[in-house]
C-alpha cells in the first residue's frame, strides 16, 4: 500500500480523489499495490464526501507523516502552494501537480530541490488539462531537436473565438456564455488577456529548450481587441483567428516566444480546434509535425493527468524520472519587437482609394482583403513579414498620414 | 558507455543508427551516459557506412555479448526476427522494434518472456511512426477506462484516399502516384488490403484491453473497390472516406474491432488528416476524447521514436517499465456479422423509382443521397444502425428484387 495526500479539494483535487476512488482496480493493476489517500488537505469542511475522515487543516500532518511518499498539489495559486510543494520535496516526497502557475514561476528551483532529493516533481496536469504533452515531450520526442511549439492552450478562449467565428457571436456575448455555461471565470481575465495560455508555453518552452522562460518575458496579448470584422476578414483570407502560444528555436541561444490572437490558415491542423478543446503542435526534426488534441480543462480530463503522474511517481520512488530545466535569466528570449511576422491590419480613414496609396507608399506591396458589404471607410490588407518594430513605425506614419489603426493581428506560420 | 546492436540496416534501422549519430549530444544529456553502436546485423554489406567496421553477418556476435543490453529490431518481417528477438529477450537484453508484424503475431508471448528476465519488450515506433501513441496510452492514460480506439493507421492508403478526394483521382492513378513517391511498395496488398492498418489496430486493442487479439480474428477490408462516385456521396452525406481500425469495448469480454472503409463524419478530427499522414483517437472516460496527429510512416519520424525507446529501456535496465498484456484466443473479439453498424449502399437497377421502393420496402427508412449528375441507373443511401448480418439479408433480397449492390460502406461512429 502507497500513501499519497491531496492538497486542495477543489475542482481537480476532489476529481484525483474521485478516480482514485472509482478505478481502484485499474490503478492496482499498474502499479502492483493499493494507493491509499491518507490525508486530503483543505480549509473547508466536506462532510459528505466519502473521504470525510481523512480531511485536515494541518499542512504538518502530512509533511511529517513519512508514510506519505507521494503528494498531489492542487490548490493553485502561488502561495501557499509553493511553501508546501517545496517543503514536502525537500523531505524526498514526490509532488505532482495541476498548478501551471506554480510551475511557470516556480518549476526550475521545484526541479532542482526535487533531483537533490532524489524525488520527482511532476505537472503533465498543467498543460492540456487530459491531453499527454510532458511525457510526450518528454520522453517520445526524446530523439528530436524540436524547433518550434505551438498551441491552442486556452480552452476559455477557443470557446469563445469559435462563437465568435461559427455563430457571428460579439465577443461580450460569447464570453458572458461561456461564464454562464461554467468555462470562464466571474473574473475572466487570466483567460482572455492571454496569462493563462502564457503560463503554458512557457512550460512547454522551458522543457523543450531546457532553461526555465519566465512569464513576465513573453509578449503577451489576449482576445478582448477582437471584434466581428476581424474575423470575417480572417475567414476571407482563409482561415480562423485563434489565440496561439507559440515559442520557435532562433538559434542554439535564442528563442522567439510570445502569446497572441493569430490568422491560422485552414489548411494548419490547428484551424479546426474548435469549442473548449485545446490543441499543441510540436515540431521535431525527425518527426515533423505531430499535433496533440484533447480536452484542455476540466475536472477529471485533468484530475486524470494528476493520477498518470501518481502512478508514475510511485514506479519511481527510487529512480527518478529525468525531467529537468536550468533556470535563466530569461536572456534567450528575442526581444518582441525584433520578432519577425506578417501582419493583418484593419485601417480607417475618409478616403479609402487615398489611404490605399498611403498604404503602399509606406508598407510597399501589401495583400488586400476584399470584404462584401465592408464600410466604405474600412482599409484591410496583409503586410510582408517584417520585424515588429518595422510595422509600429510604418503604422505611426500611417496615422500621421491620416489613417487610423482599428485592429492588427499577427498572421500565424502555423 | 552503453553498448546497443541494431539488427537491420533497412530503412528505420539505418535511420536509428543515423540519429544516434547526429543527436549524440542530445541523448548523451538525456541518459547521462554515451550509446555507442556496437553491432550492425545485415547481411548486406555497406563500405560506406560510418559504421562499416561494426557490421556482423552473425546473429550469435550480438547475442553472446554480455556488453550489448539493448538490441533494436528493424529487420522486417516474422522470421528470423521473432526467433532473433525472443533470443535476446531470453538472454536478458531489451528489444526496441519497428516491426508490428512481429508484435501483433507474437506480442503476448514475447511480452511475458520480458517480464521472467526482466528486460524491456518495446515498441512505441510500431504503430503511428514518430507519433507518440503506445507510451501515452500506457503511461499517460493509465487512470482512463478507455472505451474506444479508432484511427487512420496508414498512410499510403490515406494518401490514395485524399488524391481520390481532393483531386478526384481515379484508384489506379493515385496507388501508381503513390508508387512513383516511394509511399507505396512494388506489392501494395499490405497497404492496400488493410493488413497493415489491421496490425496496428490490433497492438492498440491489445494495449488498451490487456489481452492479445490476433490479427486473423479482425475483419479486414481494404479500399480497392472504393470509387470515385463513392467519394462523391460521401461529400454529399457530408464527410469523406478514410480507411479506419478501430476497436470498441462493449462490456468487460467483448470488443467490436475491424479495419475498413468508413465515412466519416466532416465534424469528426479524423477527417482532416490528410495525405500520408496517421492520426489516432483514443476515448477515456475521464479525458473523453484525445487524438494525435503526425507522420506515421518514413525513415526518420520511425526511427525517432525507436531511439525513444532505446533512451527508455536504458532508463529501465534494473526496473522493469510496465507494459504487457495477457495472451488470449481472440474469444472477446465480437464476430464481425454481429457488429452494428448504418452502412452506405450505392444500388443499381434499371428503374430507380421502382429500386427506391424495394429498397423502403426492405430496409425500411434510409436517407437518400443526391448527387448533381448522377446516373438515372442509380440509388445511394444510407441505413439505420443495424447488425451486419441483417444489412447481408436485406441486400440479399434486394438483389433477388433485381436491385444490385455497387458498394458499401460503413458509417463511421466516430
Amino acid at each position: 500500500m502507497i500513501s499519497v495526500a491531496i492538497m486542495g479539494h477543489g475542482v481537480v483535487g476532489s476529481g484525483v480523489a474521485e478516480i482514485l476512488n472509482t478505478h481502484k482496480q485499474k490503478l492496482f493493476a499498474a502499479v502492483g499495490e493499493e494507493i491509499y489517500i491518507k490525508y486530503i488537505l483543505d480549509l473547508r469542511e466536506f462532510p459528505e464526501s466519502p473521504f470525510a475522515q481523512r480531511f485536515t487543516k494541518n499542512f504538518d500532518d502530512i509533511l511529517s507523516d513519512r508514510e506519505v511518499r507521494v503528494v498531489v498539489e492542487t490548490m493553485g495559486g502561488l502561495h501557499p502552494s509553493y511553501e508546501y510543494v517545496k517543503a514536502c520535496l525537500e523531505e524526498g516526497k514526490s509532488v505532482c501537480t495541476s498548478n501551471k502557475e506554480l510551475v511557470a514561476a516556480y518549476g526550475a528551483e521545484l526541479l532542482a530541490i526535487a533531483s537533490q532529493t532524489n524525488a520527482n516533481f511532476l505537472f503533465e496536469a498543467s498543460v492540456g488539462g487530459g491531453i499527454p504533452i510532458i511525457r510526450p515531450i518528454n520522453q517520445c520526442l526524446v530523439a528530436n531537436n524540436v524547433s518550434e511549439i505551438a498551441g491552442i492552450l486556452n480552452g476559455t478562449t477557443n470557446f469563445i473565438l469559435t462563437k465568435m467565428i461559427r455563430e457571428s457571436m460579439g465577443f461580450d456575448d460569447a464570453l458572458k456564455l461561456a461564464q454562464e455555461l461554467g468555462y470562464a471565470e466571474r473574473n475572466p481575465a487570466a483567460d482572455i488577456e492571454g496569462h493563462d495560455a502564457c503560463r503554458k508555453i512557457c512550460i512547454l518552452a522551458s522543457l523543450a529548450f531546457g532553461r526555465h522562460i519566465y512569464p513576465d518575458a513573453v509578449s503577451t496579448e489576449g482576445i478582448t481587441g477582437i471584434t466581428l470584422s476581424d474575423v470575417e476578414y480572417a475567414s476571407v483570407w482563409g482561415g480562423v483567428i485563434k489565440l496561439i502560444g507559440s515559442v520557435k528555436k532562433l538559434d542554439k541561444d535564442t528563442i522567439d516566444i510570445i502569446v497572441a490572437p493569430m490568422f491560422v490558415p485552414g489548411e494548419s491542423q490547428l484551424s479546426n480546434i474548435d469549442d473548449v478543446f485545446n490543441g499543441i503542435m510540436v515540431r521535431g526534426d525527425c518527426t515533423g509535425d505531430v499535433v496533440f488534441y484533447g480536452k484542455g480543462a476540466g475536472k477529471l480530463p485533468t484530475a486524470s493527468a494528476v493520477v498518470a503522474d501518481i502512478i508514475d511517481s510511485i514506479k519511481h520512488l527510487r529512480s527518478r524520472k529525468y525531467l529537468s530545466w536550468a533556470d535563466s535569466d530569461n536572456s534567450s528570449v528575442l526581444p518582441a519587437e525584433k520578432s519577425v511576422t506578417a501582419m493583418y491590419i484593419r485601417a480607417l480613414s475618409d478616403d479609402r482609394a487615398a489611404a490605399y496609396d498611403k498604404t503602399k507608399a509606406i508598407f510597399g506591396d501589401v495583400h488586400l482583403l476584399e470584404k462584401a458589404g465592408a464600410p466604405m471607410t474600412e482599409l484591410a490588407f496583409i503586410t510582408e513579414p517584417m520585424p515588429l518594430y518595422e510595422i509600429e513605425q510604418k503604422a505611426a506614419l500611417l496615422k500621421s498620414a491620416g489613417v487610423s489603426i482599428a485592429s492588427r493581428i499577427r498572421i500565424g506560420d502555423l
